[in-house]
């Protein structure tokens, strides 16, 4: 298991390199016959791209184009591996000569050094951030096996820049830049964001992702459990440095007459639990939150050392994403439909059907 | 996969319900010519059993002796299957007839019925934290393993019942029932917990657990990130709700300026990243916190409903644990054990040697 | 994945030496509700174990009790894993103190010590056919899912010493020791064993294994498929060194318009194919038949080394099998069992139920 | 695990239908700096393209041009996957109308209907041999790691239309286009070959795998042996429908005196292992033989039935390869270099290195 695939039944494996020629991503295990083309995959792929506003300002333009490579015959998939291709079309790599000898402090260029011995220092190679598109790309193919059962799965900014939502306009969500359920917060975070990128900084925050629809009974315990599937899920984004469920950390400082949620007839009258009991669901919705910290290139200066062990001071120039926020919001929806769709499955194959 | 496993290279599946005649585990994939014997192992058993003071005060008496099946001759690992068993003496199972048709709140009494079509009611069946002794016994093997390479794994109770500790004595961990670091503030949660116990409640709190002499390079990405794993592992733990790694949820409100861990030839001047940077080891202390839920079993009325779907009214009477913390705590330490001791496998698998 | 461990969804492991105080098997993935009791699992173990007569004459004597550890409740599976245990009664050791420094031909010996550096000398420690016990309850269970599709498993012996069946009474196969579909050649085969026996020598053959009700639809392409496993399952047999299905080695002297099963409204009208095409059941029997090479174990001087590479002459006395035929049978039908049961696991995950 | 992945440490999956954009490979687990260009691969794919003679004369032309999309970087691998795709240039599916609705006999047309619901009826879809083009790409890699070992692979044909090679002139194997290690039995074959197709029928043999330089020490017992492995890697290839290892099916008449390999100070004296005891290499070459049906489509009638099950003949016209066999010798070779590069990290992972 060398780490770059994600689920047992529903199997993803992504491949590709921030400035290769391509990027993508291979699903072994999508159950046959459901309706697949790139334009439902593209529309997923769409809302990462980076926007126009304050917040997210990459120089690279990427079309982020889907080709659907297998698994799909006239619009239906065939139980086959699905291949998804993704073309990088402004790599640069000259740009990155700079940082060629220096390992960015906050990024993965020591790290990738003494994990390989050798690393590929053109933009984070494997760790960038692009390799996410793929995550999307798969994410939505997952969504559509959800759909055959209702479960739906929605991201949104609960936090930026230590500036809380105080609403929760669910629908509102993709009205604004930064995924945010409530607007006058949003502009607050807006401003935010431009101020730190006025002074050369970056901003993290949190990202809440529900899942409503999900029966119960999902999750494999011991190790499996649905909660630990999605912490790692939602931990295996570059830039998440934690992540709870329900009442998350709260839950420490409640007594345990509050902390758990009554049953009555018509369900749970509370939802301490994030719709999760001993790591299977419980028909409630699911609550995952995502810690995300700043993002680590910054137009000011840090002390580091290059390749030869010798101090020198890192200044990332040029245009930066002030915050990974707007773009890391529609990767935890992957991520969590990748756990839900492969829980589906693991529950079906054991169900007796009398 | 059927979630009862952990670890690819060095993998540990558990089996056993509370109430069965054994609980046990099979360590697959153990490097042959480690030194290991019962003694070894039975330390860290003794350490998760319940205490004698206010905190952790089950009925069951359970002697808890690890017998070593397989995988061993003449003291050394042989590289084959490791398979260690622990009987349950002490498992009365009439004492549960009055829980049979009723789903506990907090439990997994509901959703094992709607995952499996059947439970095994007695004391939770699979989903009791007994099943947590034998990660324990896995995780005394694991560090075997990690001896040779000389990391240490420490977890100790930074906060409980909204208590925090204010002092890192770690070498007093070991000194009071709640591994606390601050022997202060160890007696001001005791006193809470007395207090808590007294009005038939429960209380839950924060784990920090820390691992040093991890070389920089363990960790596979993209999925399989060292802290994308440990986020698993320690969600797998039953009343874990909230796991962060480094600054954690804290550094969602950081600048990234201040997040960022600067480099100097000496190593990284602070631990924002909490030992991990890109999902690969960085050489700095590795520092993971679990946020644990009071525990679920309660002497006040709760609202529930039993399997006819009847409205109810269950009070768990009895002695019980007033929080799982103390106990929680070898099984942090168990769990990261786990993942370092499978991530150097899967590093070693790759290792030129020139 | 460290080798211990078959199948994906109906995952197996086996742990145990032959000299160690017990072996036995976990089973992961076996879906809950399904009747099981230990009666059930000792009947094929007691397939398994030497007769009294000409063939398999082991001095050890052991009873092969199988206990339940896990797994099962109020006589139905949970879901949870399946613990099997079988102790070891008669395994005095002192008797290998004089092969503990001689690596036996056609023994695991020499690539055990290559493999781990580290060799448990006690009657080939984790390579012993004891080992298949294990496999032959696990291989129970299995038949336990199949039941409830219909799906039956029968293994026979179809050549002996050169010996063939010249008969099919499958009806009479449990009716002679040597497992044998033609009780004429069965006779044969046994004046054959004694002639060999008296010579000190050993004896092997060719085992078939039948499945009948066998659904179309059972296989994974494309590592996967049926076939792949089938021979993957058998080939892991310690004395198996060929596999073939259906026409097998024969099929390579066939034309194509000789090979091909033509079809029919009512089914295939030949069965070359061994029941399956491009990987995958086509609803006809699944016949696959492995060569089972003569036990090494023999009572005539062999030349070998010792541990420190000086020559020396080695000969097996006491008491051996003359052949692994008759309990290799019963472990044949456990292996093709557990690869039913996976794929028929498999199939169940992805399908769409309208 | 869906099925199309193949190896535990080096892993590989396949993906791509024969009438679809391409076919690829991800291979994840790659060591890193390893050399790697396209031309390496290129090498193995063009001889398993279809040569001009009389075998194979596939109506289709495809140059097979590799590209790699990800896991190089300036010439050598970098530990990330590696992506390989191959276009589809001639891929015209209006030829496949006639057989759209008809079950062609030997051929995955019906069980894939069976095992999907769905089937992509252009010329065999995913069940194509075309899949294995992806193979060989990916063994070409694999070469490359046991290059740095000194493990060399090769397949040569020992029996084809019931004839076999009686010399074993293995320099001279790539010289004739059936890869026979006999250039006599060549021309007699080739002959044999155009007889087959003048009466428009098919043919099949026996393809020898053999791999030395293999240290001894690999292969993962239980179920994991490198015997087992190599059986599930041959038997996964379409054609493949018998797999034996050293002595094989001739073993089973042979006595343990015979059978047995005598072990001196400078190795064993004979081979009839084949190259693995126990399930783990001894050192000696590695030898394993495939038998290869005569491929399905022939220009003769032949009865099936269509997918409303009504009787209808069929006639597969037009110009087929008269055997499989020339084209599944570098996928012999391949599959085998699969199984040896992911034991060789097996084995890595859990050496101690004092």
């Amino acid at each position: 298991m060398p780490g770059n695939s994600f689920g047992s039944f529903f199997k993803v494996t992504t491949w590709g390199e921030s400035h290769g020629p391509a990027i993508g991503t291979v699903i072994d295990g999508c159950p046959p016959r459901l309706p697949l083309d790139e334009s439902m995959i593209q529309e997923a792929l769409d809302r990462r791209r980076p926007g126009k506003g304050g917040i997210t300002e990459s120089p690279r333009k990427e079309p982020d184009r889907v080709q659907i490579l297998s698994g799909v015959f006239e619009g239906m998939t065939t139980g086959t591996p699905i291949c998804l291709l993704i073309e990088n079309k402004d790599a640069r790599s000259r740009s990155y000569d700079a940082i060629k000898d220096v390992f960015r402090p906050g990024h993965g260029d020591y790290t990738y050094l003494k994990r390989y011995g050798i690393r590929d220092y053109r933009g984070g190679g494997r760790a960038s951030g692009r390799e996410t598109a793929a995550r999307v790309a798969a994410g939505a193919v997952a969504q559509v096996l959800l759909d055959t059962c209702g479960i739906k799965v929605i991201a949104y900014t609960i936090e930026f820049g230590g500036i809380a939502a105080r609403q929760m306009d669910l629908a509102g969500v993709r009205g604004n830049r930064l995924f945010c359920p409530d607007p006058d917060a949003a502009k607050t975070m807006e401003e935010r964001a431009r101020e730190v990128r006025a002074s050369g900084d970056s901003i993290g925050g949190i990202v809440e992702t529900m899942a409503t629809g999900v029966p119960a009974g999902l999750g494999d315990p011991v190790f499996d459990k649905l909660d630990a599937e999605l912490a790692k899920a939602l931990m295996s984004i570059g830039a998440v440095k934690g992540v709870e469920i329900g009442a998350g950390f709260k839950a420490a400082r409640l007594l345990g007459s509050q902390n758990n949620d009554p049953i009555t007839p018509k369900g749970f009258l509370t939802n301490n639990a994030g719709g999760i009991l001993a790591g299977i669901s419980n028909g409630e919705p699911i609550i995952a939150r995502a810690a995300i910290k700043p993002i680590p290139s910054i137009s000011r200066d840090q002390d580091t050392i290059n390749t030869r062990g010798e101090p020198v001071k890192i200044n990332i120039g040029g245009r930066h994403d002030v915050s990974a926020i707007p773009r890391i919001v529609p990767v935890c929806e992957a991520m969590v439909r990748l756990v839900l769709a492969d829980h589906l499955l693991r529950k079906r194959a054991i169900e007796i059907h009398e």
